[in-house]
């Protein structure tokens, strides 16, 4: 029998451990979860030199606290993961890629949102704005349309990952969508998903001296037209060039936007943008972060997003496992807590 | 756009926030996960009498410790749950409920194993030993094989359920299966599925005056055919009369142990098959229980399942939330645990 394990990140670099610790995922969460919903145990070095272990090896269990997914996410504050036991996922059988476009990033994160609802289960589906595909235009000599754009991956049995993909083309197609092509041919559908993955390298064709401050906000399903619409909006206003990449399944959103990091006022002027989607987020009943972590950057958002009293029980969580204070200090709670 | 909530546990008399705090699943836990995977955030009244909100209403987040997830399994432990926001799932277009017959419990155990493994997506795969079909037949004068039994639900378009049916019927041909049946007429599936709902139910027809203790363990899947048969050797040499009833594709089984409450050999047989049990699914890396929670009954095995370090670390963060030992004191951490 032989699995393979699905990375559900794709960033080079990523380790199973770091994701493990900051909760990570990516565009195949939508079907497969994050690292919370992939992990069946961890062992993990606390602070007073103490290895635990988080529990068993069974799919499930109803014993004890849950220290697994305790620690994922908790940025090394709590302990060091030293060992992971990960769920494995059967590899598909066949899939589809499909690409269409649209005329606004409304028309297409609607779709997405449509696309959820309808219970056909997307393997990935990622929105790409206008922006974003001048960029792939620009360092890749092609000549997409430059227009917003949804990519989708269906898998499963030959004829079922069809018939999803044809479900999804009515949606589109009702939605003011263009252009939907699909692919099965696996050279295809590689050179397809190739714009997808090398979005975020793309973006310097357009600036190459410049840096990218790349900000990553989730909102519910329901609410991720809107807030898209509106971040898009001020986006588009900024004197920074701006792009949009999403992983619209999961509410998820980043932006990536180019700045002269020698230019004090490119570097407030993206601070400014941050801000700006994160509070969108926030106030739609959203996350500061969907998959990056807090970190120090985004510490000063989680007052708003959890309360005080959610914060001070992290804190009295950090503090009972970690009296010393020696595991990642200064990360993740705000220094203003108090238990 | 109407959502229902699929119900993953069945047990009449079960309430949202029970649930909750028990890390509850059943049937459905193996396509749609267990309350762990199926809550967004939770409201909590914390021992000092503050009101915490676990987490945004975002699908995924990478926002700080995991609260909900601590919180979801503690048993009251940690905190009183007031409000559960709940992920919503789609009602599947489709469904089609299949049975079929085996030899051994080793062989229906092996085709639930060798099912998981080929990537079709169950929505429900339930075994049934032979004293249970024989009990559902007294129950219920029905005159089913009395053979171990497996049944399945296939969800999706039509074309799909149908499509996993057959070929699941292929495995289970390959595997001593017989009277593979599968239905789709809405009034038939009811029918069929009475059997497993009506199971325990079912089991005191064949001794009307007695009492049922239920076990529940759960194993890694590649160890459930070995557990359930060494499982069941020790059931059937038993005094006592014992039915087997397992959620196949979680790994997760349960007993139901009939003894005369009246009689202390019955009761001390019955401890004697729950204890033989639990020690079988450790030594295959599960877990004392599947489901169905800790309370008392089940703290004299965490430490065999977890060491005694993590043990302390949830001690540890139990004095940190709930210092004064209000909420629900004495259970789920054993009392010899110290911080």
């Amino acid at each position: 029998m032989v699995f393979s394990f699905l990375l559900i990140q794709a960033r080079p670099g990523a380790t199973i451990g770091g994701m493990c610790a900051t909760r990570c995922s990516g565009s195949l969460a939508v079907r497969y979860g994050t690292m919370r919903d992939n992990v069946i145990n961890l062992q993990v070095v606390l602070g007073n030199g103490e290895v635990i272990k988080t529990g068993s090896r069974a799919r499930k269990s109803a014993a004890g606290y849950d220290l697994t997914r305790l620690i994922i996410g908790s940025e090394g504050t709590l302990g060091i993961i030293t060992e992971v036991t990960l769920r494995l996922q059967k590899l598909p059988q066949h899939s589809v890629v499909a690409m269409c476009n649209f005329e606004t990033i409304k028309d297409a994160a609607d779709v997405a949102i449509k696309t959820m609802h309808s219970g056909v289960q997307v393997s990935r589906m990622e929105l790409l704005d206008e922006v974003q595909i001048r960029a792939i235009n620009l360092a890749n000599e092609k000549s997409l349309p430059e227009v917003p754009t949804l990519m989708f991956e269906f898998i499963g049995t030959e004829a079922y990952s069809r018939e999803q993909a044809l479900l999804i083309q009515k949606i589109v197609s009702e939605h003011n969508g263009s252009d939907f092509v699909f692919v099965e041919e696996s050279h295809a559908k590689e050179e397809l998903w190739k714009i997808r993955k090398e979005a975020l390298w793309a973006c310097f064709a357009m600036a190459p001296n410049f840096e990218a401050m790349i900000t990553d906000v989730c909102v519910p399903l329901s609410r991720l037209a809107e807030c898209i619409s509106k971040s898009k909006q001020e986006l588009d206003a900024s004197s920074l060039l701006c792009t949009v990449i999403s992983h619209a399944g999961d509410g998820n959103f980043h932006t990536v936007i180019l700045f002269d990091p020698h230019k004090e006022d490119h570097r407030r002027e993206a601070e400014r943008l941050n801000h700006l989607m994160v509070h969108t987020a926030l106030s739609m009943e959203g996350t500061c972060t969907g998959e990056h972590g807090v970190g120090t950057g985004k510490m000063k958002y989680l007052e708003e997003e959890f309360g005080i009293g959610a914060l001070r029980t992290m804190k009295r969580i950090k503090t009972a496992l970690d009296p010393n204070n020696v595991m990642n200090p200064g990360k993740l709670i705000p220094p203003h807590v108090c238990i």
